[in-house]
């Protein structure tokens, strides 16, 4: 059996925390499927540990997962990136649940979304559950924290659009979408916040059939959006 | 402070599973939303507990919530109900997340979908984050647990087409989609069983832009494909 010092067990369990993955630049990765991604991914892959070689015991202490995953890799975070406006870009206002954040990124993976910003206090991306629920397109999409206030006004500064979904918008089946541009996606209980609001210059609705449903959920909104304006250009 | 006999603590406690639930034909309503949600939808009001009237610690033991709800409802499960096949319908094929399956009647509610129907290995729809998730849809939407492949067969019968998604349909977006017919989804890793696929005589697909991504979470891949049905129609 390999060996892990108690202040290693000490270091990794603290990237359970937000904290410590951003004093360290660290995050974690479980499951066979997704550390295999990570391997390809050309993220910087610090450590892989397997039960196989730690043992249950200290897998248990090791994993974030209520079942023990057989392998958790250490990995390191990309360098921050920049992204110049303009493709199809998704702008997250404020997204508070791990899950929704994680499906947004397959969402837009799956439909080559070109960027996805998020404000600052959206849940952070390298929070496993992010991880876990983004099935691995953590790898591959950008995500930059940035002002959603101020990358609206830079999209539409370089003569974008910016949409944003409400409850009292024009009905996006019938509304011209364009190839470029942003979508702005709000908070799971209270929608796009009145300063961003501000700057959507079109604002849209997925309308409801008649059910008593008051909204959908951000992450089904955001995958019924996003495939609405890609059909157009298909 | 009202009081709550042990006994009765007990017979509640017991609804936070699946065995008590199926025997008492009750189960729990949580929050002040979804209990008034409850009371004005015509379901069977057995009790509510808040808990202003039990105190907080009692309030623990009650919720199946991390932090416990103000208040608790238990609901009668109403009669299992029957559906002659037509209209747009959902077919569950072994959808095992209660999260999906909360969401998934969100979105037939959102979209008008008139009839949900689950094979019995599907998750329970009483499970309390079924009833969490789907945000109220649970009152308004039926679901009824049957034979999948049964129910292809009728709609079939019926002249009606029952449609699957698979990662080698054809076009979604570039296909002929009527008003009425079955939807199949399938389950979160596998798909759609053989058995039923075997009765799907449409198959179509999401197209993916370019990502790595292998698949749509289930409940995304229901939200597209019932938005493109019905805005065919609107």
């Amino acid at each position: 059996m390999e060996t892990i010092s108690n202040n290693e067990l000490k270091q990794i369990r603290a990237l359970h925390e937000k904290k410590y993955r951003d004093e360290s630049g660290l995050f974690l990765v479980e499951g066979e499927k997704l550390v295999a991604e990570a391997e390809s991914s050309g993220f910087g892959i610090v450590r892989i540990i397997r039960r196989d070689e730690v043992g249950e015991k200290l897998m248990e202490r090791i994993s974030t997962m209520s079942s023990p995953s057989p392998v958790v890799a250490v990995v390191r975070k990309p360098a921050p990136s920049e992204h110049v406006p303009g493709g199809l870009c998704l702008a997250l206002d404020s997204v508070r649940d791990p899950g929704n954040l994680g499906t947004i990124l397959r969402i837009a993976d799956w439909f080559g979304v070109d960027c996805i910003f998020a404000s600052p206090d959206s849940v952070e991306v390298y929070n496993p559950k992010v991880v876990q629920a983004s099935m691995g397109a953590i790898f591959r999409k950008k995500l930059i924290y940035c002002d959603i206030v101020e990358k609206c006004k830079e999209f539409r500064a370089a003569g974008l659009h910016v949409f944003g979904t409400f409850l009292d918008g024009s009905d996006i089946y019938a509304s011209e979408l364009p190839r470029e541009g942003l979508i702005v996606m709000g908070n799971e209980a209270n929608g796009i916040s009145r300063e961003v609001a501000a700057e959507c210059d079109c604002r849209l609705t997925i309308p409801s059939f008649g059910g008593g449903s008051e909204s959908l959920n951000v992450s089904v909104a955001t995958a019924i959006t996003v495939s609405e304006f890609k059909r157009r250009w298909k």
